[in-house]
């Protein structure tokens, strides 16, 4: 696994492993909630994550759209699939979402080439 | 057609006339690549509409969800695939898209009871 | 009870009934959650509604503040005090938030005044 | 003056005084600052005038866009300068921005009309 | 004091010095309002720290999330009563603001530890 | 030239170059577009920069405002006028625009100074 992927990978466990040991009942389940969200329903595993990355995207949260780049990466998104999602963000949400772009397609690289 | 849809749609188009009539050359160029993100690629039509709607849920921007909402009826989409949709913007979104939620619902019921 | 006041109160009451009616498991937890939210705790039912009433402010979503200035008025917060939560908010998140507190003083004296 | 046009400085102004009346330190100075950032420097009125209203439209505050729509008519903008702010704001802003170019617009037909 | 928090701090003192030494009134006076907003008044401080970091939680901006993590500890505010404006933040600015709830609890820990 | 901005162009080249190498017609034309928006056109390069820096800051996008910072130094913006623009997306933005404030005076003086 690249070195982008694992660092990203580690905090994340690391961090949520710190919060949910607090005990806060909204959090914890909002945690829980979280993970519901991406299951198979009417819509594939596979388009929801493409929700939760176009989502991530235009709210500009780098954390968020690696994390939904994962997944999609392990849901067998190609490329192609995922530039078109890239496009609807930043026409969606304008230039501004350029330079989260930049670092989504370098982690993109990453998921791909390791 | 419900009355909702109705004004949605004649103030949309009334107003683009006007927009478009100045003669922007970046700003028609925006509007005309706009049509093109939505057209159908390695993802489908539908898909993007979904993604479409997601953005527009999760930025809170009322007219943009009505005009995917629109789009998305056109493609048929059911009333579940829908609201796994809305559940992706509201948790990734948080309790402020709810009433964003409400007026999306309102819509929707209109364009299926029409 | 003011019509503005109850016109938001009879909306809300009707789009959620008829959200939660769809049983979208995600999005009925999650209205569920919002209540918990709330609660009395280890901070007060009172210092968390301002809590609410700030974040809906420098979010500029005019629903949830006048959803939360409903909550504060009945937990007793004095207007000074909720001047003082316009301010921050005004000062966190600008000048941008100056016609959405327009409406939450007009808001308020509603709430006040009936 | 077109209703528009009208019944928004009567409603700014009715609750501009409301807010002060209250006498809360910080919002009152701020309502004082916010007068001073316009007013004629390094930068001239217009120009910063335009700052306002490109800051306003990426932000997306239909009000904020009406209040410097005003401004930059007194100061002479022309439709065409306009239209290139509205450009810098829906590329950067996104296609989420056009919703509230299309208000803008109505506005701004309004106010030079009238 | 921990190294993270003291680099935020040396590096917001330098900057700000830079800043304030161009002597622009009106960011200058900002500035000094923003110290004035979380003074003593109808509310506590205690209680103008945790609305000043629900703020900066769901507008996602880590500094001031820091800055006012800082603040909350000097007030005394317990790691239970912190997570509960954790738990309102996530739930009104939705699942977006994890990655910097993370952040935060990283930052705290470092606070209440040294 | 200095290492900051010079890290930040040559990330910002290679990063552009994967993406556009990608093909992707949507972003391919957006990214042109872009560069239309800032031509002399009613409004002068400068002014269209001042505007593009505004948004930026108001949206609080750090790589934007590098990248509008550059231009601006370019088109011969002094530091005077620069902190004007600075004081307008601070009061419209509010205090949440500080931090990226503090980052853009730093490579500002990194611009200025080499």
């Amino acid at each position: 696994m690249s070195q982008l992927v694992e660092e990203f990978d580690a905090y994340r466990s690391k961090m949520n492993e710190v919060i949910l040991g607090k005990q806060n009942l909204v959090l914890n389940r909002l945690f829980n909630l979280d993970t519901n969200t991406y299951a198979e329903g009417a819509l594939s595993v596979k388009t929801k994550e493409l929700l939760g990355l176009v989502a991530s995207m235009v709210l500009r949260c780098d954390d968020c759209i690696k994390y939904h780049l994962g997944k999609c990466h392990e849901q067998g998104v190609t490329t192609q699939e995922l530039y078109e999602v890239f496009a609807v963000a930043n026409i969606v949400g304008g230039t501004i979402v350029i330079p989260h772009t930049r670092r989504a397609a370098e982690y993109w690289e990453e998921l791909i080439n390791s």
